[in-house]
């Protein structure tokens, strides 16, 4: 473990230097923040295929290197110890995944096995950025760690769903065989501020299209249901991930089921939109409901979401609202 | 399609130039061996990691080439044209696979890139030896190729499952992207002369134990059942995949479903072997039931298996009593 680490509550909360693939997304550039604000170093890796770089607002602490982690490291952070490396690199988002079918399969292989390699030459701590999607269709509810899941091996979603399994198994693997010290988080649907209007998930399309004064389009009868965790509740959870010695899987979710419909219309509501909701044809695959079990995630990281949904819906809203003014998108006022 | 491939029966059975990864294991050697006596020119590729290399007994026709297919293949052959690729290369048995699990995790995922890779530059046609594995214990009887599956993605046989389910989400990716030319095989259980004596699936071990006079060891109760389909068969219906222009998957294996302790039985008569048969603790995650629905098979293949079990179980323990007995193993005489 790194000088200068500390412990708070019984878990590490700041490392020495943290290597953070994928670092330019949604998730990766709160995690940064949230590293860095904490004192760690950190090295942020992202090859922008689903994220155009903002080195103007790189937060103090956190350096940018421009690579596709499916190939090694370049020097020197080939050469660099790292005491924890939070692998997150994958386009995450259906349209994302959907348009990068083979980058994505090769994200969850050849990328996770450089990060574990990696992490068996400096024997760091590697947290997996797993997926509720793993679970598929889930045919048990809530979803515990247990469960095997229900997922299509060549369906369209596959390309995502299939490489996450993937990486799991070869974690395990390089656990058992290599004694490799992992933790395997699968993450729930996270929401927030900094999310790409275009990225496709629910929360940011409804914001998106509220905020313009258009139509809320809801995929198929907008009875499916997802729980929504807001992005710092679920960076917490990786961070205690990181401060553990808990191998996981391991669920970071909001155990909260809301159905799609709902969340269409809190968000309508809370832009102030005079909108009406209209249902589109169901997706591939699409899941119908999704819920975390979050027993495992309480009793050993100590964690639970904090956040209501009100609040992070809040947040979430007025951060697009800003967003929009300011590429001078017309916006829905409030009323 | 090559100078003088030929067709019968509507599927074509012989191929100008085929490359069989995998071509030194079990089934690749029965592979390579039909389709040279059709009059295919083969290159078989293996990295001799579950297998010998059997130089003196090559058959006419087939070319053999030490390298691991996780690597793109050495000159001449990456530039060669081949009309068709067989992709078996990975460990394949339980023992074997446990033995080594990153190498088995490799095969599946770079492994089948290389071979997806070759197959876009020659526009070759791809056939997949996935595994009825990918459907890990089901729930569903008997297996059809739309049933999901039910594995378990971080247990020990995961190294296989998952590499398996993964290597079938890539080649579909390939083939919705890039219009590559595949046929994904999910081969059932497969035996016959030229098993591994210590290959550590049931047939070789139980023939192994009857001709040496030991007990027969049964997993478990032996209620769990096997569908087992004779060499032959399963050669005849991979071809027959790969003459045709299914993407599949399609299952290929024999529907008659036997309990392993019916299986000892009938080994340990056609041995003439007066031993008992002893059942001990149950493997992680070995599936109770395993049978294929072949419908698909039969519809679009015109394939199904044609050897008797007590025929090929009959050619089986007949070839195993001649390698042991030019090993100088004692063997039970029959009665």
């Amino acid at each position: 473990m790194a000088e200068g680490a500390t412990r708070a509550g019984g878990a590490q909360t700041r490392f020495g230097r943290a290597l953070v693939t994928g670092g330019e997304g949604f998730l990766g550039r709160h995690l940064c923040a949230t590293l860095a604000a904490a004192g760690t170093q950190v090295v942020c890796v992202d090859n922008l295929s689903t994220s155009a770089p903002r080195f103007a607002d790189l937060p103090r602490g956190v350096q940018f290197v421009e690579h596709d982690i499916t190939a090694p490291l370049p020097q020197p952070w080939a050469d660099t110890d790292f005491d924890v490396i939070f692998h997150l690199a994958s386009p995450a988002s259906p349209p994302d995944y959907l348009r990068l079918p083979l980058a994505t399969l090769r994200a969850g292989a050849q990328g996770t096995t450089t990060v574990l390699d990696l992490a068996d030459r400096c024997r760091s701590r590697v947290v997996l950025a797993s997926t509720s999607e793993v679970y598929g269709d889930p045919l048990e509810h809530p979803q515990r760690e247990s469960y095997w899941g229900n997922v299509n091996p060549i369906g369209p979603r596959s390309v995502y769903d299939e490489a996450k399994r993937y990486a799991e198994a070869l974690a395990f693997a390089y656990h058992r065989d290599h004694g490799t010290d992992i933790g395997v988080a699968r993450i729930f649907n996270t929401y927030g501020p900094g999310m790409r209007p275009d990225d496709g998930r629910a929360v940011p399309t409804f914001c998106r299209q509220a905020l313009g004064g258009l139509p809320l389009t809801v995929a198929g009868d907008g009875t499916q249901t997802r729980s929504l965790c807001y992005v710092d509740d679920t960076v917490a959870g990786l961070i205690a991930m990181a401060g553990s010695r808990v191998s996981g899987p391991v669920n970071i979710g909001n155990p909260v089921e809301l159905p799609v419909r709902e969340i269409a219309e809190i968000i309508r509501d809370l832009a102030g939109a005079d909108v009406p909701i209209e249902h589109h044809p169901a997706v591939t695959d699409d899941p119908q409901r999704r819920c975390p079990d979050i027993s495992e995630a309480r009793d050993h990281l100590g964690w639970a979401p904090t956040v209501s949904h009100l609040d992070g819906l809040s947040a979430t809203v007025d951060w697009f609202r800003e967003v929009l003014r300011a590429a001078d998108v017309p916006t829905a006022q409030a009323t």
